[in-house]
């Protein structure tokens, strides 16, 4: 019996954004089906060296694998060490005997799967003409949501807006390289949203950004940068105008964006509509206006990370991809 | 930056019982003195595989290591696949950069690390002339704890039970192999208490087998079976006449052998005298008296993981043994 090495290089080989999207919509329905044990997520922080440490550990039953994700997040590495600040290292055990089967770098499916969840959530929820993309924030995941964005629709540009102009201007010469879209840089926040279909928050934000003004019907908003209790992006008054879809009702009243609206008082959690994966497996309706305003708040659930990680092991095996070690294995 | 790793057979060959009790004493030391963060024990169930698995996570603030241990029983493994039925796994992370260090078998450790908690209890605690172990169980634990015994004391000889007499046979083949020990094979669990200076429980029993009546004064008992709710070796009138330790006051009134103690009223969580982490630094005392009883009630702990494998991986990068991967690199 052997267990699958599969470095930061091979994870990135294998990984695309349409298996990212497969993988999570998979996700959301194995968690609507309660097919899974997925305990809350374990956490210590390291004040003394800027770091924080999140365990996410699941048993998926349909695919009968158990998956553990460390990630870490270590704000000083890159001045002190140039190292990146975040790094993730995922075990595929066996749900049958509990053997390890696969060992990979984790660090680059984190961004995928959030990215795909933003994509899942807008071509279920987005009007079916949308094609603006507002875009709040320019790092990593206002990169990955416009990457999954783009696999589930045509977008005819992006706008953009952060605090660094620098920033901005490195996004756009990304996004419009990579992805072969137009990016506007915006002055304001306000112009980033404005005459736009699908607004995506993607900022560590602690304090709205995003104005109830601003929002106007038949938007869709994606919000991703509250993952966590004290962040905040979006003004709760949205909520009281929108329809609330959810990844999990559990961990986003513990952590997300909902948790902020609910705690003030804009909604209760009987306002949350549905989870995504409801929406999937169809026991409950998505949008059913073109005027209605639906909002996505997701936090990450390591059932994600589980089917994610799942699909690459088997793609590493077919393709020969990796290496195997006898870990286990003893010379008596 | 390479992450090391270290394979069963590796593993295998750097571990031995004197490096498992030292690191276990640093550990207790470490707890005592809360220079760690430890997370509680995150289980999950596969009951439709016969199977469990845990996860101890901890942070040591002297080492500055980051451990996750992820262990798995599944009890059909060995007739239904000849796999083993204890399967684990450690990671270790830089606790400066959250980088992983080290990857290896951890199915080795828990054991080594449970025995070298009971050798540093009997060195800790039993009468300074003890000389006559008395084993109920004829497992692998009832190996490890009479092997880290041995380390620390000079045996006279072993007296076991175990429900069967085959099990016992072959324990005494091998302990006597393997350690040079003579090994007597009793009758009865009450035989194998009686007459002798320590008593080691270490079977999965849910009701009580060694009775108050057997224990007499001055022994010391080693409780290692009862590990989580439901398991119990001990008749709780024995906590009635005993000084009674734990590795962990929280951990132990949660899943030790003293939480059916308390639970039926025999003691009450303030009657335990003392963790051992704090009989080792001295702010507490051990035994005073010949005549006492004392009890050692362990259910194991994250940081007893963290200092072992920490201890293995630097004698690994000392001695050249295991193999470096370049798990994070990304060739842009």
């Amino acid at each position: 019996m052997k267990t699958l090495m599969l470095t930061k290089n091979e994870v990135n080989k294998l990984l695309n954004m349409q298996d990212a999207i497969q993988s999570v919509e998979q996700a959301y329905r194995i968690y609507a089906q309660e097919m899974l044990e997925q305990p809350p997520i374990m956490s210590i922080d390291v004040p003394e060296n800027n770091g924080e440490l999140d365990i996410k550990f699941c048993y998926s039953k349909v695919d009968e694998i158990i998956s553990i994700k460390s990630a870490s997040g270590y704000w000083d590495n890159l001045k002190s060490y140039n190292l990146p600040t975040l790094v993730a290292t995922i075990i595929l055990l066996d749900g049958k005997t509990g053997y390890p089967l696969c060992i990979m770098d984790g660090s680059l499916i984190t961004g995928f799967r959030m990215g795909a969840a933003g994509g899942v959530s807008a071509k279920i929820l987005a009007r079916n003409n949308s094609k603006k993309v507002g875009v709040i924030g320019a790092g990593n995941q206002a990169r990955m949501q416009i990457k999954a964005i783009k696999e589930v629709m045509d977008i005819e540009f992006v706008k953009v807006w952060a605090p660094s102009l620098e920033d901005m201007q490195k996004y756009k010469m990304d996004i419009e390289q990579e992805l072969e879209l137009d990016v506007k840089v915006c002055e304001t926040a306000e112009e980033a949203v404005g005459e736009t279909d699908i607004v995506v928050t993607a900022t560590p934000g602690k304090s709205p950004i995003v104005k109830s003004d601003w929002i106007k019907d038949g938007m869709h908003i994606i919000a991703v940068g509250a993952d966590m209790e004290g962040k905040q992006e979006l003004e709760p008054e949205i909520f009281n105008r929108s329809k609330v879809f959810v990844d999990s009702i559990e961990q986003c009243l513990e952590r997300g964006e909902t948790r902020n609206a609910v705690k003030l008082g804009n909604i209760t959690p009987n306002d949350i509509h549905a989870e995504l994966g409801e929406v999937i497996l169809k026991l409950k309706r998505g949008r059913t206006l073109d005027r209605e305003i639906t909002i996505f708040d997701t936090t990450g659930m390591g059932i994600q990370d589980n089917t994610l990680a799942t699909l690459l092991y088997r793609k590493a095996k077919e393709c020969g991809v990796g290496m195997e070690i006898d870990l286990l294995s003893i010379a008596k």
